[in-house]
Protein backbone atom coordinates (compact mmCIF):
# COMPACT_ATOMS: atom_id res chain seq x y z
CA UNK A 1 0.00 0.00 0.00
CA UNK A 2 1.03 3.62 -0.69
CA UNK A 3 1.48 6.16 1.96
CA UNK A 4 -1.79 7.94 0.55
CA UNK A 5 -3.40 4.69 1.10
CA UNK A 6 -2.82 4.58 4.20
CA UNK A 7 -4.02 7.94 5.08
CA UNK A 8 -7.21 7.30 2.88
CA UNK A 9 -7.73 4.38 4.71
CA UNK A 10 -7.43 6.55 8.45
CA UNK A 11 -9.75 9.26 6.44
CA UNK A 12 -6.93 11.22 7.14
CA UNK A 13 -5.48 14.03 4.56
CA UNK A 14 -2.15 16.18 4.20
CA UNK A 15 -2.85 19.71 5.23
CA UNK A 16 -2.14 22.55 3.24
CA UNK A 17 1.39 23.82 4.20
CA UNK A 18 1.60 26.85 5.96
CA UNK A 19 3.59 29.54 5.37
CA UNK A 20 6.88 29.60 8.17
CA UNK A 21 5.74 32.53 10.98
CA UNK A 22 9.46 33.90 10.12
CA UNK A 23 12.76 34.58 7.89
CA UNK A 24 12.82 30.88 7.77
CA UNK A 25 11.92 27.43 5.56
CA UNK A 26 9.71 24.43 5.99
CA UNK A 27 12.42 22.02 5.23
CA UNK A 28 15.78 22.34 3.69
CA UNK A 29 18.21 19.29 2.35
CA UNK A 30 21.76 18.42 2.86
CA UNK A 31 22.19 15.43 0.29
CA UNK A 32 19.89 12.73 1.00
CA UNK A 33 18.80 14.36 4.34
CA UNK A 34 15.64 16.49 4.59
CA UNK A 35 15.58 18.58 7.83
CA UNK A 36 12.15 20.10 8.97
CA UNK A 37 11.04 22.85 10.70
CA UNK A 38 10.04 22.34 14.14
CA UNK A 39 5.67 21.93 13.32
CA UNK A 40 2.79 22.69 15.80
CA UNK A 41 -0.27 21.34 16.54
CA UNK A 42 -2.62 23.29 13.84
CA UNK A 43 -5.25 22.20 12.08
CA UNK A 44 -7.36 24.42 9.39
CA UNK A 45 -5.43 27.59 11.20
CA UNK A 46 -6.04 26.55 14.53
CA UNK A 47 -4.66 25.33 17.18
CA UNK A 48 -6.12 21.53 18.18
CA UNK A 49 -5.55 22.28 21.92
CA UNK A 50 -3.82 25.08 23.99
CA UNK A 51 -1.58 24.83 27.07
CA UNK A 52 0.04 22.27 28.94
CA UNK A 53 -0.04 18.86 29.29
CA UNK A 54 -1.04 17.84 32.89
CA UNK A 55 -2.67 20.91 33.39
CA UNK A 56 -5.50 22.42 30.70
CA UNK A 57 -4.40 19.77 28.04
CA UNK A 58 -4.93 15.90 28.93
CA UNK A 59 -2.57 13.15 27.42
CA UNK A 60 -5.45 11.67 25.27
CA UNK A 61 -6.08 15.35 23.66
CA UNK A 62 -1.82 16.03 23.46
CA UNK A 63 -1.63 12.67 21.47
CA UNK A 64 -3.89 14.16 19.16
CA UNK A 65 -2.05 17.00 18.69
CA UNK A 66 0.97 14.97 18.25
CA UNK A 67 -0.79 13.13 15.52
CA UNK A 68 -1.60 16.80 13.94
CA UNK A 69 1.60 18.01 14.05
CA UNK A 70 2.83 14.96 12.63
CA UNK A 71 0.47 15.26 9.61
CA UNK A 72 1.98 18.82 8.57
CA UNK A 73 5.50 17.61 9.42
CA UNK A 74 4.58 15.14 6.52
CA UNK A 75 2.86 17.40 4.41
CA UNK A 76 5.87 19.65 4.48
CA UNK A 77 8.30 16.45 3.32
CA UNK A 78 5.51 15.95 0.49
CA UNK A 79 5.89 18.91 -0.83
CA UNK A 80 9.54 18.73 -0.35
CA UNK A 81 10.20 15.20 -2.38
CA UNK A 82 6.82 14.57 -4.22
CA UNK A 83 5.68 11.50 -2.26
CA UNK A 84 5.83 10.20 0.70
CA UNK A 85 6.73 6.92 -0.64
CA UNK A 86 10.07 7.88 -1.52
CA UNK A 87 10.97 8.42 2.50
CA UNK A 88 13.69 6.01 3.02
CA UNK A 89 13.34 6.31 6.67
CA UNK A 90 12.92 9.15 9.19
CA UNK A 91 16.07 9.56 11.15
CA UNK A 92 15.16 11.51 14.12
CA UNK A 93 12.46 12.75 15.79
CA UNK A 94 12.27 14.76 18.53
CA UNK A 95 8.59 15.74 20.51
CA UNK A 96 8.10 18.79 22.79
CA UNK A 97 5.74 18.37 24.91
CA UNK A 98 4.42 21.58 26.73
CA UNK A 99 4.20 19.89 30.40
CA UNK A 100 2.84 21.14 33.81
CA UNK A 101 5.70 20.96 36.15
CA UNK A 102 4.29 17.27 37.90
CA UNK A 103 4.07 15.62 34.48
CA UNK A 104 6.30 12.92 33.34
CA UNK A 105 4.38 11.38 30.61
CA UNK A 106 5.81 13.00 27.73
CA UNK A 107 6.43 9.16 26.04
CA UNK A 108 2.72 8.41 25.81
CA UNK A 109 1.77 11.84 24.45
CA UNK A 110 5.02 10.96 21.56
CA UNK A 111 3.53 7.60 21.13
CA UNK A 112 1.27 9.55 19.38
CA UNK A 113 3.24 11.15 16.83
CA UNK A 114 5.67 7.75 16.61
CA UNK A 115 1.95 5.47 16.18
CA UNK A 116 1.47 7.54 12.98
CA UNK A 117 4.19 7.39 11.72
CA UNK A 118 4.63 3.69 11.69
CA UNK A 119 1.61 3.15 10.65
CA UNK A 120 1.67 5.39 7.38
CA UNK A 121 5.07 4.67 6.83
CA UNK A 122 5.95 0.95 7.59
CA UNK A 123 9.50 0.23 8.41
CA UNK A 124 10.57 3.58 7.34
CA UNK A 125 8.20 4.95 9.77
CA UNK A 126 10.48 3.95 12.32
CA UNK A 127 12.61 6.82 14.23
CA UNK A 128 15.23 7.64 16.76
CA UNK A 129 12.86 9.69 19.36
CA UNK A 130 13.33 12.18 22.20
CA UNK A 131 10.60 12.69 24.53
CA UNK A 132 10.80 16.20 26.65
CA UNK A 133 8.75 18.44 28.73
CA UNK A 134 8.60 22.03 27.96
CA UNK A 135 7.93 25.46 29.76
CA UNK A 136 5.68 26.05 27.26
CA UNK A 137 6.06 26.15 23.23
CA UNK A 138 4.79 29.01 20.62
CA UNK A 139 1.37 30.60 20.44
CA UNK A 140 0.18 27.82 23.28
CA UNK A 141 0.97 24.41 21.25
CA UNK A 142 0.45 21.19 23.63
CA UNK A 143 2.92 19.79 21.69
CA UNK A 144 5.91 20.11 18.90
CA UNK A 145 7.91 17.83 16.29
CA UNK A 146 10.90 18.13 15.00
CA UNK A 147 11.62 15.63 12.34
CA UNK A 148 14.48 14.60 9.87
CA UNK A 149 14.04 11.80 7.33
CA UNK A 150 16.72 10.41 4.75
CA UNK A 151 15.14 10.60 1.11
CA UNK A 152 15.46 7.45 -1.18
CA UNK A 153 18.61 8.43 -3.89
CA UNK B 1 28.83 41.60 -1.27
CA UNK B 2 30.48 39.19 1.08
CA UNK B 3 29.44 38.02 4.62
CA UNK B 4 32.18 40.21 6.25
CA UNK B 5 30.72 43.33 4.51
CA UNK B 6 27.20 42.61 5.59
CA UNK B 7 28.77 42.75 9.48
CA UNK B 8 30.51 45.86 8.72
CA UNK B 9 27.01 47.63 7.01
CA UNK B 10 25.31 46.63 10.52
CA UNK B 11 27.97 47.85 12.52
CA UNK B 12 28.81 44.16 13.63
CA UNK B 13 31.70 42.24 14.61
CA UNK B 14 32.50 38.57 15.33
CA UNK B 15 32.96 37.69 18.56
CA UNK B 16 36.32 36.15 19.80
CA UNK B 17 35.18 32.49 20.33
CA UNK B 18 34.87 31.27 23.86
CA UNK B 19 36.08 27.95 25.46
CA UNK B 20 34.04 25.54 26.29
CA UNK B 21 32.97 25.17 29.84
CA UNK B 22 33.34 21.72 29.55
CA UNK B 23 34.78 18.51 27.88
CA UNK B 24 33.38 19.51 24.74
CA UNK B 25 34.59 21.57 21.42
CA UNK B 26 32.75 24.53 19.71
CA UNK B 27 32.33 22.34 16.25
CA UNK B 28 32.61 19.17 15.01
CA UNK B 29 32.51 17.84 11.37
CA UNK B 30 31.11 15.27 9.28
CA UNK B 31 31.64 15.01 5.75
CA UNK B 32 30.36 19.08 4.76
CA UNK B 33 27.98 18.85 8.28
CA UNK B 34 29.26 21.51 10.62
CA UNK B 35 27.36 20.42 14.17
CA UNK B 36 27.77 23.12 16.34
CA UNK B 37 27.64 23.43 20.10
CA UNK B 38 25.26 25.85 21.44
CA UNK B 39 25.53 29.32 22.10
CA UNK B 40 24.15 31.68 25.10
CA UNK B 41 23.74 35.16 24.70
CA UNK B 42 27.13 35.93 26.28
CA UNK B 43 29.26 38.71 24.80
CA UNK B 44 32.40 40.26 26.13
CA UNK B 45 32.56 37.97 28.89
CA UNK B 46 29.32 38.89 30.22
CA UNK B 47 25.22 37.71 29.76
CA UNK B 48 23.55 40.65 27.69
CA UNK B 49 20.50 39.51 30.05
CA UNK B 50 19.47 36.77 32.59
CA UNK B 51 16.01 35.42 33.57
CA UNK B 52 13.31 34.23 31.70
CA UNK B 53 11.33 36.10 29.19
CA UNK B 54 7.87 37.30 30.11
CA UNK B 55 9.71 37.12 33.51
CA UNK B 56 12.73 39.47 33.95
CA UNK B 57 12.87 39.56 30.35
CA UNK B 58 11.16 41.32 27.76
CA UNK B 59 10.72 39.74 24.17
CA UNK B 60 12.84 42.79 22.59
CA UNK B 61 15.37 42.70 24.89
CA UNK B 62 15.23 38.10 24.60
CA UNK B 63 15.19 38.93 20.61
CA UNK B 64 18.47 41.07 20.80
CA UNK B 65 20.44 38.15 22.91
CA UNK B 66 19.11 35.84 19.90
CA UNK B 67 20.82 37.91 17.74
CA UNK B 68 23.99 37.81 19.85
CA UNK B 69 23.71 34.02 20.28
CA UNK B 70 23.57 33.72 16.79
CA UNK B 71 27.04 35.84 16.28
CA UNK B 72 28.58 33.70 18.89
CA UNK B 73 27.71 30.86 16.57
CA UNK B 74 28.90 32.80 13.48
CA UNK B 75 32.25 33.17 14.87
CA UNK B 76 32.51 29.28 15.82
CA UNK B 77 31.62 28.69 11.92
CA UNK B 78 34.09 31.36 10.80
CA UNK B 79 36.49 29.97 13.13
CA UNK B 80 35.96 26.09 11.85
CA UNK B 81 36.04 26.82 8.13
CA UNK B 82 37.36 30.10 7.31
CA UNK B 83 35.08 32.32 5.60
CA UNK B 84 31.41 32.81 6.45
CA UNK B 85 31.22 32.97 2.52
CA UNK B 86 31.99 29.07 2.50
CA UNK B 87 28.64 28.41 4.19
CA UNK B 88 26.11 26.46 1.58
CA UNK B 89 23.03 26.40 3.89
CA UNK B 90 22.29 27.06 7.66
CA UNK B 91 20.31 23.26 7.88
CA UNK B 92 18.70 23.43 10.98
CA UNK B 93 18.70 26.11 13.64
CA UNK B 94 16.99 25.14 17.05
CA UNK B 95 16.15 28.47 19.17
CA UNK B 96 15.76 27.64 23.11
CA UNK B 97 14.00 30.10 25.23
CA UNK B 98 14.21 30.29 28.95
CA UNK B 99 10.28 31.02 28.99
CA UNK B 100 8.00 31.93 31.82
CA UNK B 101 4.85 29.73 32.52
CA UNK B 102 2.63 31.61 30.57
CA UNK B 103 5.10 33.21 27.52
CA UNK B 104 3.75 31.65 24.24
CA UNK B 105 5.98 34.08 21.88
CA UNK B 106 8.87 31.84 21.13
CA UNK B 107 8.39 32.87 17.54
CA UNK B 108 9.35 36.12 18.04
CA UNK B 109 12.17 35.96 19.85
CA UNK B 110 13.87 33.53 17.43
CA UNK B 111 12.65 35.99 14.21
CA UNK B 112 15.99 37.69 16.10
CA UNK B 113 18.20 35.13 15.42
CA UNK B 114 16.48 33.92 12.02
CA UNK B 115 16.32 37.39 10.59
CA UNK B 116 20.32 38.22 11.43
CA UNK B 117 21.16 34.97 9.36
CA UNK B 118 19.13 35.55 6.58
CA UNK B 119 20.15 39.51 6.22
CA UNK B 120 24.02 38.20 6.85
CA UNK B 121 23.93 35.29 4.40
CA UNK B 122 20.96 35.28 2.24
CA UNK B 123 19.78 32.56 0.81
CA UNK B 124 22.43 30.39 2.61
CA UNK B 125 20.76 31.45 5.70
CA UNK B 126 17.49 30.08 5.23
CA UNK B 127 17.31 27.39 7.59
CA UNK B 128 14.59 25.03 9.33
CA UNK B 129 13.98 25.92 12.48
CA UNK B 130 11.95 24.88 15.75
CA UNK B 131 11.52 27.71 18.77
CA UNK B 132 10.58 25.85 21.87
CA UNK B 133 10.19 27.22 25.82
CA UNK B 134 12.70 26.08 28.30
CA UNK B 135 12.61 26.34 32.35
CA UNK B 136 15.61 27.89 32.06
CA UNK B 137 19.19 27.88 30.35
CA UNK B 138 23.08 27.65 31.59
CA UNK B 139 24.06 30.05 33.78
CA UNK B 140 20.65 32.30 33.46
CA UNK B 141 20.70 32.69 29.80
CA UNK B 142 17.48 33.72 28.19
CA UNK B 143 18.42 32.09 24.78
CA UNK B 144 20.71 29.21 23.30
CA UNK B 145 20.39 28.47 19.70
CA UNK B 146 21.92 25.44 18.10
CA UNK B 147 23.32 25.72 14.27
CA UNK B 148 23.88 22.71 11.66
CA UNK B 149 25.50 24.43 9.04
CA UNK B 150 26.02 22.43 5.37
CA UNK B 151 29.30 23.86 3.91
CA UNK B 152 30.61 24.18 0.27
CA UNK B 153 32.62 21.73 -0.69
CA UNK C 1 43.41 1.11 25.08
CA UNK C 2 40.26 0.16 23.95
CA UNK C 3 36.88 1.16 24.81
CA UNK C 4 36.49 -1.74 26.60
CA UNK C 5 39.63 -1.93 28.73
CA UNK C 6 38.53 1.71 29.43
CA UNK C 7 34.89 1.03 30.17
CA UNK C 8 36.80 -2.26 33.11
CA UNK C 9 39.43 0.78 34.26
CA UNK C 10 36.57 2.80 35.52
CA UNK C 11 34.49 -0.89 36.77
CA UNK C 12 32.04 0.22 34.45
CA UNK C 13 29.55 -2.23 32.68
CA UNK C 14 27.46 -1.31 29.88
CA UNK C 15 24.06 -2.24 30.79
CA UNK C 16 21.69 -4.67 27.85
CA UNK C 17 19.97 -2.24 25.57
CA UNK C 18 16.05 -1.65 26.64
CA UNK C 19 13.31 -1.96 24.28
CA UNK C 20 11.66 1.34 23.56
CA UNK C 21 8.43 2.26 25.01
CA UNK C 22 6.71 3.56 22.37
CA UNK C 23 6.75 2.85 18.50
CA UNK C 24 10.30 3.36 17.91
CA UNK C 25 14.31 1.93 17.73
CA UNK C 26 16.70 2.53 20.11
CA UNK C 27 18.95 3.79 16.59
CA UNK C 28 18.82 4.69 13.13
CA UNK C 29 21.34 4.92 9.88
CA UNK C 30 21.83 7.19 7.99
CA UNK C 31 25.01 6.74 5.74
CA UNK C 32 28.40 6.82 8.74
CA UNK C 33 25.82 8.54 11.05
CA UNK C 34 23.83 7.11 13.54
CA UNK C 35 21.34 8.76 15.16
CA UNK C 36 20.46 7.77 18.93
CA UNK C 37 16.91 8.08 20.66
CA UNK C 38 16.79 10.09 23.59
CA UNK C 39 18.63 8.10 27.20
CA UNK C 40 17.29 8.72 30.89
CA UNK C 41 18.98 7.32 33.84
CA UNK C 42 17.29 4.31 34.12
CA UNK C 43 20.05 1.51 35.42
CA UNK C 44 18.86 -2.22 36.47
CA UNK C 45 15.25 -1.37 35.51
CA UNK C 46 15.18 1.88 37.65
CA UNK C 47 15.99 5.42 37.62
CA UNK C 48 19.06 6.15 39.55
CA UNK C 49 17.29 9.43 40.50
CA UNK C 50 13.37 11.16 40.07
CA UNK C 51 13.02 14.94 39.70
CA UNK C 52 13.94 17.83 39.07
CA UNK C 53 17.55 19.31 39.45
CA UNK C 54 17.39 22.42 41.86
CA UNK C 55 14.71 20.82 43.75
CA UNK C 56 14.83 17.14 44.78
CA UNK C 57 17.84 16.55 42.51
CA UNK C 58 21.54 18.17 43.76
CA UNK C 59 23.80 18.73 40.75
CA UNK C 60 26.01 16.03 42.11
CA UNK C 61 23.11 13.49 41.51
CA UNK C 62 22.78 14.44 38.34
CA UNK C 63 25.66 14.46 37.25
CA UNK C 64 25.73 10.82 37.90
CA UNK C 65 22.77 10.63 36.46
CA UNK C 66 24.26 11.82 33.13
CA UNK C 67 26.63 9.07 33.08
CA UNK C 68 24.22 6.64 33.84
CA UNK C 69 22.41 8.07 30.43
CA UNK C 70 25.47 8.12 28.46
CA UNK C 71 26.40 4.51 29.22
CA UNK C 72 22.31 3.67 28.16
CA UNK C 73 23.34 5.31 24.57
CA UNK C 74 26.65 3.84 24.53
CA UNK C 75 25.23 0.41 24.70
CA UNK C 76 22.70 0.88 21.74
CA UNK C 77 25.42 1.96 19.95
CA UNK C 78 27.82 -0.97 20.75
CA UNK C 79 24.57 -3.03 19.78
CA UNK C 80 24.82 -1.05 16.37
CA UNK C 81 28.04 -0.93 15.25
CA UNK C 82 29.38 -4.11 17.03
CA UNK C 83 32.66 -2.17 18.57
CA UNK C 84 33.02 1.39 20.31
CA UNK C 85 36.12 1.29 18.56
CA UNK C 86 34.66 2.16 15.66
CA UNK C 87 33.37 5.24 16.73
CA UNK C 88 35.10 8.19 14.56
CA UNK C 89 33.63 10.64 16.05
CA UNK C 90 30.34 11.70 18.69
CA UNK C 91 29.19 14.76 16.56
CA UNK C 92 26.45 16.02 18.60
CA UNK C 93 24.60 15.34 22.29
CA UNK C 94 21.87 17.18 23.67
CA UNK C 95 21.78 17.25 27.43
CA UNK C 96 17.78 17.98 28.68
CA UNK C 97 18.47 18.26 32.44
CA UNK C 98 14.78 18.69 34.21
CA UNK C 99 15.52 21.98 35.97
CA UNK C 100 13.73 24.01 39.25
CA UNK C 101 12.92 27.41 37.97
CA UNK C 102 15.79 29.02 39.43
CA UNK C 103 18.58 26.29 38.37
CA UNK C 104 20.80 27.28 35.93
CA UNK C 105 23.82 24.64 36.40
CA UNK C 106 22.84 22.66 33.59
CA UNK C 107 26.19 22.83 32.06
CA UNK C 108 27.88 21.27 35.15
CA UNK C 109 25.10 18.35 35.38
CA UNK C 110 26.26 18.00 31.45
CA UNK C 111 29.80 18.21 32.40
CA UNK C 112 28.98 14.22 34.15
CA UNK C 113 28.11 13.30 30.39
CA UNK C 114 31.12 14.94 28.55
CA UNK C 115 33.48 14.11 30.96
CA UNK C 116 32.23 10.34 30.60
CA UNK C 117 32.54 10.07 26.91
CA UNK C 118 36.08 11.89 26.79
CA UNK C 119 37.65 9.83 29.11
CA UNK C 120 36.05 6.39 27.53
CA UNK C 121 36.68 7.53 24.11
CA UNK C 122 38.97 10.04 24.41
CA UNK C 123 39.44 12.86 21.24
CA UNK C 124 36.39 10.66 19.45
CA UNK C 125 34.34 11.51 22.24
CA UNK C 126 34.57 15.39 22.22
CA UNK C 127 31.56 16.23 20.75
CA UNK C 128 29.33 19.60 19.94
CA UNK C 129 27.30 20.14 23.05
CA UNK C 130 24.12 21.78 23.70
CA UNK C 131 22.84 21.85 27.72
CA UNK C 132 19.22 23.01 28.21
CA UNK C 133 16.61 23.04 31.42
CA UNK C 134 13.24 20.61 30.99
CA UNK C 135 10.11 21.31 32.95
CA UNK C 136 10.16 18.14 33.25
CA UNK C 137 11.24 14.73 31.41
CA UNK C 138 9.73 11.07 31.08
CA UNK C 139 8.77 8.89 34.07
CA UNK C 140 10.96 11.62 36.02
CA UNK C 141 14.26 11.15 35.07
CA UNK C 142 16.74 14.25 35.88
CA UNK C 143 18.32 14.07 32.56
CA UNK C 144 17.89 12.49 29.44
CA UNK C 145 20.92 12.53 26.41
CA UNK C 146 20.91 12.30 22.87
CA UNK C 147 23.77 11.80 20.80
CA UNK C 148 24.42 11.71 17.27
CA UNK C 149 27.61 9.66 16.33
CA UNK C 150 29.97 9.35 13.59
CA UNK C 151 30.53 5.54 12.47
CA UNK C 152 33.95 4.77 10.91
CA UNK C 153 33.55 3.42 7.07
Amino acid sequence: MSVSDRLEERGLVLPAVSRPGGNYVPATWVGDILFLAGQVAMRDGELVATGRVGGEVTPEVAKTAAEVAVLNALAVAQDAIGSLDRIERVARMTVYVASAPDFTGQSQVANGASDLLVYLLGESGRHARSAVGMASLPIGSPVEVELTIQVKR
